[in-house]
């Protein structure tokens, strides 16, 4: 395998699991390759790194496979110590309470996204999915408050884990009939900080529109519109 | 409060995710004391140290709350890193290789067994779900293959994270009619060298037989029997 002395991020450009490793690799200045995945042609090599659940991301790394994005976040912080700032704070306490609020991103917004993006135009799914996610967005501005960034001054762990979901809100706002600007304004004013303020994040994010194009497709195919 | 100067763990005597904090803090030696929450009838103490999730298990640190099991487990390895043996391994790849079987585990198990526990004695969910228990022990199985334990010869993060629904096999067993030992003799034997080999273990389970009788408290009390 070409990549196998160095470092592979399989990913499809839109998965929000995907972009957080693009973010924390760019951030640390870790060379890499990514490879782009069909994901309703998956490649053998994406099967074989990731048996278990058959999903980007997937991290190799000198041909070894570490899989869930968040675990590879960690990895990443423990793995290329040496390089650039670390996703993680160093307090203890205080890495407890990145690690909780990434925890809650992948508790809350996949489900409330999916109701979303992955029912039929007119299901009663649409509507809870949306109102689920004004709350655990507003959940999100209410710890966020008057700072910056989730652990303070600068772009850690829980926004990394985050903001890779601002490039979906097009398709939730068009998808659902809302403005999660108007809704969640601290929060929308966190997303652009973060893509303005760190070219880690802008570098590795897709165009919203592209997004919208992508989901567009796969409800065609899903059968949904 | 009393333990304010102290560590003081929120728990539910039979919480699979509250246990595995005693098991940690009992393996590491931190001194620390237990208060049963009642389920039903939360204190005022877990809504407000939990108010996201509003669940067992929270640990206080000198009043500090930390949430989120696997998210306590990783916040003892590094804030009592001097006391006792780490959870989780000094190599990054086998940190990350622990981390992922436990987020695996609470992926899964907690679902299938729910669909056991919490559905009525006739629902074709309960059959469901011992068929993915079954599937899911399996891959635990393979995973486990020859070894004494996930990470090799000591008990550590991914045992820890799945040795505590140990005591709830019993209960699932009854409820859906089927034998795990029978299914799963890897998976049951290593449950038995967890408890055998591990005093932290054997001393911070519940009996399968107390963990049966709440059961059937809380299954009455949802109108499920």
């Amino acid at each position: 395998m070409e990549g196998s002395k160095g470092v592979v991020l399989l990913n499809c450009f839109v998965s929000p699991f995907g972009n957080r490793v693009r973010i924390a690799l760019t951030k640390k200045g870790v060379e890499h390759e990514v490879t782009s995945e069909n994901m309703v042609n998956k490649s053998a090599l994406l099967l074989a790194s990731n048996p278990v659940h058959a999903k980007v991301p997937v991290l190799l790394v000198a041909g070894k496979p570490v899989c869930e994005s968040l675990v590879i976040l960690e990895f990443i912080d423990e793995a290329f110590a040496t390089s650039g700032e670390q996703l993680l704070p160093a307090d203890a306490y205080a890495r407890a309470q990145a690690r909780f609020w990434a925890a809650y991103v992948d508790a809350k917004v996949p489900a409330c996204a999916g109701k979303i993006w992955l029912s039929p135009a007119v299901a009663p799914a649409v509507e809870e999915g949306k109102k689920e996610m004004v709350d655990v967005f507003k959940t999100l501005e209410a710890e966020l408050g008057e700072k910056a960034y989730f652990a303070g001054e600068s772009l850690g762990f829980a926004d990394v884990a985050l903001v890779t979901f601002a490039p979906w809100f097009l398709t939730y706002e068009r998808l659902a009939g809302f403005s999660i600007a108007e809704e969640c304004p601290v929060l929308t004013a966190w997303a652009a900080r973060c893509a303005k303020e760190n070219e880690c994040v802008s570098k590795s994010l897709p165009d919203p529109e592209a997004v919208f194009q992508f989901v567009g497709g796969m409800r065609k195919h899903f059968g949904l519109e």
